[in-house]
């Protein structure tokens, strides 16, 4: 189809239509790379109890919601005037969907710095925080990973996070009972421990959104949908 | 540009985009429907302690993510086929992100069996049923709500639905309350109320999805993004 409106508009419009493509895919890294910093001072701020941050991390998901909104905006608009098929429609059509998923991961970062900052207020001994750090530094990872996939189009890389999605749901199961077993030891440590599990739960949501993110960029490479597909299936399709 | 296409291609033409239009939409509904079951037969058998029921609650999840990839195609062969534009776009570029908030209604729903499997077989006295009861008619009604307002295309009624949101919110704040109460009381408590816990958790969610997929609706109908916007101001776009 694209080739053939070449024929009928000449090279201008196609020559607008790809910068119009690149400038949405630059537009959405840049909210990618918005939310990534976001969960890192989220996570920051938790760790070295710094209220001030937590404070300025929480403030930050105004900016996402606004790139949200202009990002599904531009997509729209590129689809109602360009009317793309095909590989440039999926294009499009993920990020649509992926910008929901970072705005998410936005959230989740949001959710961070609110108990980040309750715990600070609470001032007792941290608990939990290997865990937290641990886990936080894997999904960060999967991220960033997930986003340079999208930027080059890599459905190996893609699929590499969506073998790590298990992983770091098997971490936050065992933090998840670490947690638990210092609840069950001091009735004072609950309330506490209570806010460091939402905020693991918050990471692991980061996690999978960022596989979210991994399962589009293979859908926009091989056209082919491996959400709820076994990592066995996706491996045959990407062929990595 | 609808009536343009009209002119060149003739009322056959867009006959069939609108019987393709009206399928979406019927099969988007079927699908909210299925999820609405599954949230339903997930809340009954934790209160019922039923864990057959729980079973099968849980097995239905492959035939959602099913539905969404079948509407997600669908979606997508409409814009490629028939390129719509306006209030037609709308439509289906909502129905595309509102698909993912009902699979994700259909998670939740098999977190709750999952956890109600657990419970059932712990075989305890039950804690914080009573907030549960109370949270899911609360959020199914939402549900409910959001999907007849896509049907109808009902911005009144969709606007009811995000003022609806923030009393669900309190609730489950009152009810984890409640919860952390019973953890304090008694050590023994603390592994099956942070099983309750996660079932509330899992409602609220649901109540979120309602609330996206209304806000959706109004997008819709209105042509304005409310999303991350006061009530007030929606309020002012919907008028109602």
């Amino acid at each position: 189809m694209t080739d053939q409106k070449d024929d009928v508009y000449g090279d201008h419009i196609s020559h607008k239509f790809n910068s119009e493509l690149n400038e949405l895919k630059t537009e959405f890294l840049k909210m990618g790379g918005m939310v990534e910093a976001q969960v890192e001072q989220a996570v920051k701020s938790l760790i070295d109890s710094d209220a001030e941050l937590a404070e300025k991390t929480r403030l930050k998901d105004k900016e996402v919601d606004k790139l949200e909104k202009a990002l599904d905006e531009e997509a729209t608009l590129i689809i109602a005037r360009r009317q793309p098929t095909a590989r440039d429609l999926r294009l499009v059509i993920s990020v649509i969907k992926m910008v929901a998923d970072l705005e998410r991961v936005g959230d989740e970062a949001k959710k961070i710095a609110k108990l980040a900052l309750k715990l600070s207020e609470e001032g007792q001994a941290p608990r939990g925080y290997v865990e937290v750090r641990h886990i936080s530094e894997h999904v960060l990872h999967m991220l960033h990973d997930s986003l340079d996939a999208f930027a080059r189009l890599d459905s190996v890389q893609a699929l590499q996070i969506m073998k790590e999605d298990k992983r770091v749901d098997e971490e936050y199961q065992a933090a998840a009972r670490t947690l638990l077993t210092f609840m069950m030891e001091d009735n004072r440590n609950i309330s506490r421990c209570m806010s460091v599990m939402g905020v693991l739960r918050a990471l692991e949501r980061v996690g999978d959104h960022a596989c979210n993110i991994a399962e589009n960029v293979i859908f926009m490479v091989e056209g082919e949908d491996v959400r709820h597909t076994p990592v066995e299936e996706a491996e045959k399709i990407v062929g990595g």
